[in-house]
């Protein structure tokens, strides 16, 4: 490769690699019950869209952080977000999409606990020296034992 | 690193990062229903072995686009298929093998939800300016609700 | 980016892409139980923490392998050991943290199959032309059909 494009291609690779890092702090954080540092992944004026069973449209960092600081209070004991299949589009040098195969547990606190199979959508912009989540859609493919209204992953 | 080193060193992680996302292209695109898409993954002569249970030695894209069509008519409400563990060996600037961990969840019609656990064993190819999966093989370590003829994980 | 920074940021990049191919190679050498060369992915003088419900503090490769060679007689059928959002840290050039969410499903040979989620904490540094891990702890943040000793994910 020249000079020029070992520059641009490295220059992705390393985008690539912040942005599937934040997909994976959502994560490590949320199932850590640090919810301050969640809110952190997202910009400022964000919008996250977890569905109507779980919460109305969400819009804005502050909003988050409202509705997380109920999570311990009325929540789950626990939960476990594992992501797969990180799929990751540029749209420009400053905007990309992203989608992630997610597999959630969740810890009821009695009952059997509940499961569900999605994929988030994500659209992430270059924010300073980093990247944020500017767009966050969940989408469910299948659940067990939490039957709520889910965005449904394909329209059919 | 000389800048040569540098070149060999950004080439090979810019040939696994579309590796990867090969991978995680087929289990978006299966989840998805996109059967057309899966297709496009694996090179026009592929070879498939998802086991017996689930269908004949599949010899080339077109017998995969035939098994697919029925896919949606006969098959599952939804899967979820994770990958994890994506782990790639060369074998020389143009070839690969790829091992990946699956653990799969299916939406059955009734009855409960068939799971398996698992390796993907993909052999894959350069291709133009991408590469494409030009042998796949399944193997299974376990399941629930979905005992039928699989290759086993490891040979006893 | 200047050709000092290139080399930096690449560097980088390799060194975690070695990284989490060790973190992958756990778990396929162990789901393929290929223990001996499970004990070669940790530094000779490793400490690891399953927990006390697992075995006590293992100190040393050689402790190692003495746990795993019963592994066979005495344990599950089969096992998946699913990582996900491997997240590194790095501490200086030539150590890292590293936290691997994990999904792990265990054959049992009878009764139902144990499952947990939980989080690989590690620690690796860099030993001849690779990496190795030095320390590895398990937390534990839910589990079904094991409930055994775990260290817990989070202190409450």
């Amino acid at each position: 490769m020249k000079t020029k494009e070992m520059d641009a291609a490295l220059q992705k690779l390393v985008d690539k690699d912040v942005i599937v890092d934040l997909v994976h702090r959502y994560s490590f954080y949320f199932d850590h019950r640090r919810f301050e540092e969640v809110t952190m992944i997202f910009t400022e004026d964000c919008v996250i869209d977890y569905g109507r069973g779980i919460a109305p449209l969400i819009q804005g960092r502050a909003e988050l952080a409202a509705l997380l600081s109920n999570a311990d209070a009325t929540g789950f004991l626990g939960t476990s977000h594992h992501n797969a299949n990180v799929w990751i589009t540029f749209d420009g040098p400053d905007r990309a999409d992203v989608a992630t195969s997610l597999y959630a547990w969740h810890h009821a606190p009695q009952g059997p606990n509940p499961r569900v199979w999605g994929y988030y959508y994500d659209k992430v912009v270059r924010a300073g020296d980093g990247w944020l989540i500017a767009y966050r859609q969940l989408r469910i493919g299948g659940q067990e034992n939490f039957d709520i209204e889910w965005i449904p992953l394909i329209e059919r």
